[in-house]
């Protein structure tokens, strides 16, 4: 048995881990546009990366560099404002380059390294400002992990960044993380950037196998809008400064670590998503399957339908009943089921909408629970979570280079 | 060979076709929400129903018509500002009565109606509104189809009709059509509700295949928001009155005539989607199938950045690659290509960032074309249209029942 408990700080509360983030020159807002994370030893690594087959220099380097080292790091730099992303032979070029600049700066071997970009596709990198940026960011290493996840936010409203300390039998470890979202966001893969550190010893094959089944229900369950990203990438990085080694018995605590802060970090990303204004989990019950239920969650929670009704507090079942409708799940509209917060809105083929009005001021609240029942007379469940689609998320997007 | 041309009109344009629209009060603005088409003579009838799983009461009964009739009509009822979906029991007992009522009043067996309802999901029908409504809408019949397609519309800005003449070898026949949007439009079935008339003798089985056929790169090629509504249906009936019969010879100047009014149609559709500024058709080259070419089309022109940054004016062609690369279509980054207008912005996986102001400009039109190259080697190809996102989609979407 484990204990999971909530501590202060984010990728450097796990012992041995530094971080710094600062203005290397990428944004022309002067905002902190580099973050650099370092393990004090050898960290064992792993890392899921987006399906988008437009995948960007930085992942493809990272994926060869994991292979190259046997999935082991002391260092991951993440550059903000530019995602270095279809930018052909010059962005593999200047990605090999932002990992060698890093392991001289620390002092690896260039396959001990990972690299992320997030920010606009397209653009190259601007290899002067991390040619100076990369050894400032070294000089700048410190046991607070705040800057760094300031450091990796685009049009984020706020950092992202959680840790626990878990309890076992033989010790204890702790799991600290950051993350950045907040366009682009959909659920059919690791979404966004995500980072997750931990003082426990892992080898290579648990530590990913933990991260897979952490994210499924933490970066894989959300979405803003729809947008799988050519950047997405989600890592983890065990350096065993506390001694504690997990083996097959401790490794169901190492996944309640991570999904802990995991989970604390994704809906921070829902959150924060771009224009949102509530928090929104989207249960779907009484699914035929596990895929179906999966499916027809995905598809209710970037309904741009469901997504504006609640935006504007409006109990519009119906839209419920026709994004599951037409989710490609079995459903069977006699049996399907519509439930807003505690009020059931739709039975049996049968509408309350004397209800509407109580389920109109729970809208007003920020942090909404909705479950649609598909009616199939399935047990299959599933939980996405989902934020609303306001005016300025429209403005955020169709300025967002301008 | 056969000759199309435009004339003026619509669903009347055709010998033997009268409509009429008019407010009955089930739109509490007062605005019309009742339309009648109806042949002098029989009419042979086919319809393309939604794929939504929660079809909607009127499209139940219309299958249920269409098979008892043999595919024959002489009435087609309309009603906008309650879409009797998700209504249970009580919404097939109405859709049933609204049928009786038409048939009544017009003189022709119940199973010789079709039925449509579009506006608010899971609300009942006011049964009293049509008892008086439809006989009015009888004596209100006449050879001007303007009122009918004024009486369909929801949120749509402007009504939708058009009208062709079609000169063969053998005679002249006339297709007419009218339309409505324009929210919850998606392309993947027959979307919205759609009228097709034409005044050539058609038998059941070509004119529903004349009716698919046009349907495929018109009324199904558009989206506004992906999403396939609970009353999506398109109708053609063909009555005869210009004694062109339409036989094996004859059956590509009947989809050359459907086409021409469907596509005109359809972009109507498109342009006047809920807070559309822009209609943008999204092409797709360099497929490894027509079902990718497909897909990926649909993707692009489904992607909220997309239709953002497009409303916008900004060229961030990046985004357009993203959607390509994530759709599900086989996609290769380094042969990839961007065109906007005439203008290639990414080409072999290199961008050309020194023409984003040229594009710019493009992009302040209205009328705009996209093509995106996948890059496989292959030649298939889709054209879907689509419209820009704008927050005045939100602003509709969030108030639509408040």
């Amino acid at each position: 048995m484990s204990d999971v408990r909530a501590i202060s700080g984010g990728v450097t509360a796990p012992a041995g881990f530094r971080a710094s983030g600062l203005h290397c020159g990428i944004k022309a807002s002067g905002k902190p546009d580099l973050a650099l994370l370092v393990s004090d030893s050898a960290a064992t690594a792993a890392g899921i990366f987006t399906l988008n087959l437009a995948k960007a220099a930085p992942l493809l380097v990272c994926e060869e560099h994991l292979e190259k080292s046997g999935g082991r790091a002391f260092a991951l730099v993440t550059n903000s404002g530019c995602a270095n992303a279809c930018t052909g032979p010059q962005g593999m070029a200047d990605a090999r380059e932002m990992a060698q600049l890093t392991a001289a700066a620390v002092g690896c071997r260039v396959e001990e390294t990972l690299i992320a970009s997030t920010g606009v596709i397209g653009v190259n990198l601007e290899m002067d400002r991390l040619r100076s940026g990369i050894p400032q960011a070294v000089a700048a290493l410190s046991d607070e992990g705040g800057a760094a996840a300031r450091a990796i936010m685009t049009t984020d409203p706020f950092p992202k960044e959680h840790a626990v300390e878990v309890t076992t039998s033989v010790g204890t470890f702790r799991v600290g993380g950051m993350a950045k979202g907040s366009g682009m966001i959909e659920p059919r893969m690791a979404t966004m950037l995500g980072y997750l550190t931990t003082d426990a010893a892992v080898d290579q094959a648990l530590l990913a196998r933990a991260l897979t089944e952490a994210s499924r229900y933490t970066f894989n369950a959300i979405t803003v809008d729809g947008e799988p990203s050519t950047n997405d990438c989600v890592f983890a990085l065990a350096n065993g400064a506390s001694g504690v080694v997990i083996d097959e018995g401790l490794y169901p605590a190492l996944v309640d670590g991570f999904r802990a802060v995991a989970q604390e970090l994704a809906l921070g990303i829902v959150r924060g998503g771009e224009g949102a204004t509530k928090l929104i989990a989207i249960t779907v019950s009484g699914a035929k399957s596990d895929a179906d239920a999966w499916l027809a969650a995905r598809a209710i929670a970037n309904s741009l339908l469901v997504k504006t009704a609640i935006h504007g507090g409006d109990p519009n079942w119906g839209r419920l009943v026709a994004a599951a409708g037409r989710s490609g799940a079995a459903f069977v509209l006699e049996g399907a089921r519509v439930q807003i917060g505690s009020l059931v809105l739709f039975e049996n083929g049968r509408p309350f909408d004397e209800r509407a009005p109580q389920a109109a001021d729970y809208l007003m609240g920020k942090d909404l629970q909705i479950e649609v029942g598909l009616g199939t007379g399935g047990a299959h469940r599933a939980t996405v979570w989902t934020c609303d689609l306001s005016a300025e998320y429209v403005k955020i997007n169709a300025e967002y280079r301008t």
